[in-house]
């Protein structure tokens, strides 16, 4: 069986396991005052190249909503692409964290968010107006939930628009790394360098077993986090459980390994989709993602071949793109554990290919 | 340096690191849907002798809070003791998970609440009267946080008046194998034969990392509990993590072997420090926990040995018992993980025999 | 000055006053146990010609914030207009009575739903997936947000969505009677006979001061009500305010007639509109509102002449209805208190008569 | 029937409704725009001789559930008497509007929490421990629920350990003015001037329909508070129904005269209970509510005459008062409404006097 429907249904990598048995000997401090999380922190400071207020925890719903609260009082409003995670795939979590704060859906192609659909929104919450809850935040997904990444210049034009708003910002980085390489720059300058407050430093789904960074790089912003965190479940006992994960995460840029392999398997994937009759990508493959409409026959095929993706649907499809009724619309994730040979049976597959051979 | 402080100070056991390392190969399903946690499941059946709806997450205090939030409205009260782990030690998480829900305790000598002291409380919050929060559930910590355990008898008891006045109960078996191999009975015999409904079957204490079972024998209290989970940012992605440990720990009666070692090792500190001079121990040793009242001068020696046990204090002392101010009032958790030498440096130390050696 | 800009600014009518005064002789009983509360019921059990639920705030926010949260769980959805009070006029009160449901806007022109604009929504919450916020209600404004009202058979339709997928449903009426009068119906024709679980039975804006029915047909729904009211802080201690007001409210049909003449009014205001050269209305008007585009020399002299109407804003109008920069989009609302003294002065100021005339 | 129960079981007084009456013509802006809550805001300050930032609810439990939201963070604690409205009368209101608190009951005879007595709680919730919630506010009941007042320097001494902990305070004055003048003092005197953050200043029970107004002395601490109100459902859309109450509440003096009036008839009750054999004060009678024990042969003589008294236990009361199986203990609460007359007629009853009169 071949599955790439998501990067989660992977175990660890070797060196993250490696240095998580490293870890398990002895005693260590509970509730993340060991040496394993102080480890974590200070190479997070130098992956960030910034003084770096890090609080771990084992899920990305548990980052992003606890990243989220600590940006919104329960009266605010909070701005995401309409189709991004912590819109639709965290069953309430971050209404539940922030007390009841509104988030906000913008619409968007690709997956991206645009100022003027921003500032559309913000239209509709007038700060001051005792009625409307108050626009609090903005959160940008990158990579977004269409395997698209925002540039640089994209984000920064997002942040002038919150920032002019007085909205803070949170970067929901589960594909942190896949995005950082896709668009070759450093952690820092995806980040504070263009005005992010807050990111969801994932790490699970590129190496991890469940282990997600909440990064402050404002003390006054991470003030309290620690009860905001504890109170939420989210602070484990055996606190090196998640200072080991990062720490063999970060370790001689296994990380960044992790990520190149994951991104250039997706290229190669969508390499060998663009050769497939009837098969079309509605998206940019920008990381470690790749969305195709292909014949519903070419999936039959696929389920033949024990070969799992993701059904997908979406609203946010170029305008034009439509899927018929005898289409499918998948997902395939890569991951640092993807092997070129799946990719090719993939293809090989859908191409007809394979079939025949077997 | 010797930690005694706390049983989640010591990593995962080797069997349960071992499973972890086996289900890490290969894809799985993600969110829980896992072969791993499929076996978990089956296995806590065997167990309890009776069907469950089996819920793993990674943190006692998620546990604990998700199971209450499933037993209470907002508007109800649960009563526990009034030191135990959900009132003091839990920074709010069962307000928040319960959505509000007043959280009452109730005193009682050695850590354990009578029916009279829980009477007497639900008499404060009449059923019926819309200005009173509405008594909903029981919680029993068992062990409890004066590390004694409730013999069947009493939470029958207990049981019983809950049930009287339409509780539900809670069992928070963060020690729960401690407890159980205290009293000699059955995972069974100490839940649902004697009216529990929902328990919380911690295991990082005995054993794992990070894995905490809620466990439900009613499948109409476990519907929609997915969703609270979820929602509460505790749905692992990669739940083989959850599900290999609790193989691991449960394979082989490894669970048992842990929390048998653990009773063992603090009978035996128990006994040593009985001999010491001026040592007092305010309640019964049932499980894998010591307190120990000692000469301030004593609880130097131990410093200076780089021995560490945790300061306490607690209201729930027998009458009597008072505590001067050249005393210390220490707690010492033994584990699997602890040696007969480290117990030996312990009595070594508080009666100067060690200190004398070295 | 002449206010139109809502139907709040005006106090209560006399027959309610008169109520009041009548009522606030001698003892009561508190907390709503009252006998004008009790004869309020009866006389809403038959206007409605059912047994009723009956529970009275003094607000409309606290009323549907309420009524949705006896409607969905904590991780539910209701859907309801994305311009809708409960989505952008309640500064998140849904959000904090439900304990975080997502509240998801439904777009449609004319501040109404279509069936198949519910079904898009519901397409992107799938029941029993866990990541998703699970679809528990639908919340109709009758009136909507832009002053029309939903016939009987659009009602319906919506309904039979809602049930087939077992979504509650709340009939959102502040301006109830305005919008049973515009069809001509009866109060359980327009709830119960088509498949209304809850109404916001409003009567603030038609001749109360404060109060607000929230009427559950279904006893099982309103189990437990009681108790969210009193934790919301919505159970008012001298209860014969609410059930005096509620009294004189429907006593010799005061409600409809009151109801009559502002939507008599809001005719006449809407033939004078039409004469005015540069007016166009971009809705029906239905009931007792009335919205308008005039050109803003129009909006200067009404200012001058101290009328005051809302400014408006909505992505609702019809297709193709665009307001230009020289031009001012305006609310009247009419009122049982209006003169059609203020309406000619609003017209004859429109129309630039007046001016002159002054 | 006389009915002495509470003082919420009389309407409005005549200076009050006439208020009402004379603001109930013409247009006014809504939600507390308008200008009779302008000027309730300007007598408030006079009142307090202090800018004050007033904002009115219709109740009690809102008011006072609000005011502590804007004093703790959703993982702190607030400390009040265990038997306090707050903590006993609320359904949980507070819990629900601080998104989760903890209320940490302080025991205390007569009513009255100690300085000592609340030091005892705060040591159980240590500052900077990340398992425990953060002490953050103190909330003093003033009338207490024994019908006691605390003198100034108890309050004072109170406040100290409040500051010394960075706790803010809180006055929940639902009985106010019985306060106020059974310690003839002024406004300004029981409240800021000695270490008062927020008042809930009542007026409900003293004259008022339904109007409890939260005054802040501080700027900073009323941001943001307007949102709280709305989200909560507590702001009036007709605002000038509780402006108008207090500004006739206020106005010459009439709050003033009818707290007096109402804790004489308290004295005079106390008097005559004092002559009834067997009848016993557990409390002193400071403001307009007397506890008594009487046998239960004159309970079922004030039942047959039809004289109601509320039913009472606590757990407040003075070492060695203990109430016999043959006795009932209850509580009179006299108002501005209650006549001489009555209160001979309680005394008569009691006395076995008026059975024979009639």
């Amino acid at each position: 069986m071949i599955n790439l429907a998501s990067d989660n249904v992977v175990g660890a990598s070797r060196p993250v396991l490696e240095t998580l048995l490293k870890a398990n000997d002895g005693a260590a401090m509970p509730y993340g005052t060991d040496s394993w999380t102080a480890d974590a922190t200070a190479m997070l400071a130098k992956v960030f190249e910034h003084e770096v207020h890090n609080f771990m925890v084992a899920t990305g719903t548990g980052a992003n909503a606890l990243a989220l609260a600590a940006l919104t009082p329960p009266w605010g409003a909070v701005f995401c692409h309409a189709e991004s995670h912590v819109m639709d795939d965290e069953c309430g979590a971050p209404e539940m964290f922030t007390d009841g704060a509104k988030i906000v859906g913008v619409p968007g192609v690709n997956g991206k968010m645009t100022p003027a659909a921003v500032e559309a929104q913000l239209e509709r919450f007038a700060k001051g107006v005792v009625k409307s809850v108050q626009p609090a935040a903005l959160s940008i997904s990158q990579v977004t939930e269409a395997g698209t990444v925002y540039t640089l210049d994209e984000i920064r034009a997002l942040v002038a628009v919150a920032k002019k708003h007085g909205l803070k910002t949170h970067l929901d980085g589960a594909r942190f790394t896949n995005a950082m390489l896709a668009l070759g720059c450093t952690a820092a300058e995806m980040t504070w360098k263009i005005g992010i407050d807050v990111v969801t430093f994932g790490a699970s789904k590129n190496g991890c077993l469940a282990c997600e960074a909440i990064i402050f790089f404002d003390a006054a912003l991470a003030e309290n986090f620690q009860y905001r965190r504890k109170r939420g479940g989210h602070t484990l006992s055996k606190g090196r459980l998640l200072g080991a994960q990062m720490v063999g995460y970060l370790e001689n840029d296994h990380w960044i390994a992790n990520a190149k392999h994951a991104n250039a398997m997706a290229q190669t994937l969508a390499s060998g989709l663009r050769t497939i009759p009837g098969a079309r990508l509605p998206w940019p493959v920008d990381a470690n993602e790749v969305f195709v409409v292909v014949p519903q026959s070419a999936k039959k095929a696929l389920d033949e071949a024990h070969i799992r993706a993701a059904p997908w649907s979406s609203n946010c499809v170029p305008d034009g793109f439509t899927i018929g009724a005898d289409e499918a619309f998948l997902r395939f994730v890569t991951s640092f554990a993807t092997q070129p040979s799946e990719i090719e049976a993939v293809i090989a597959t859908l191409s007809g290919r394979r079939a025949a051979a077997e």
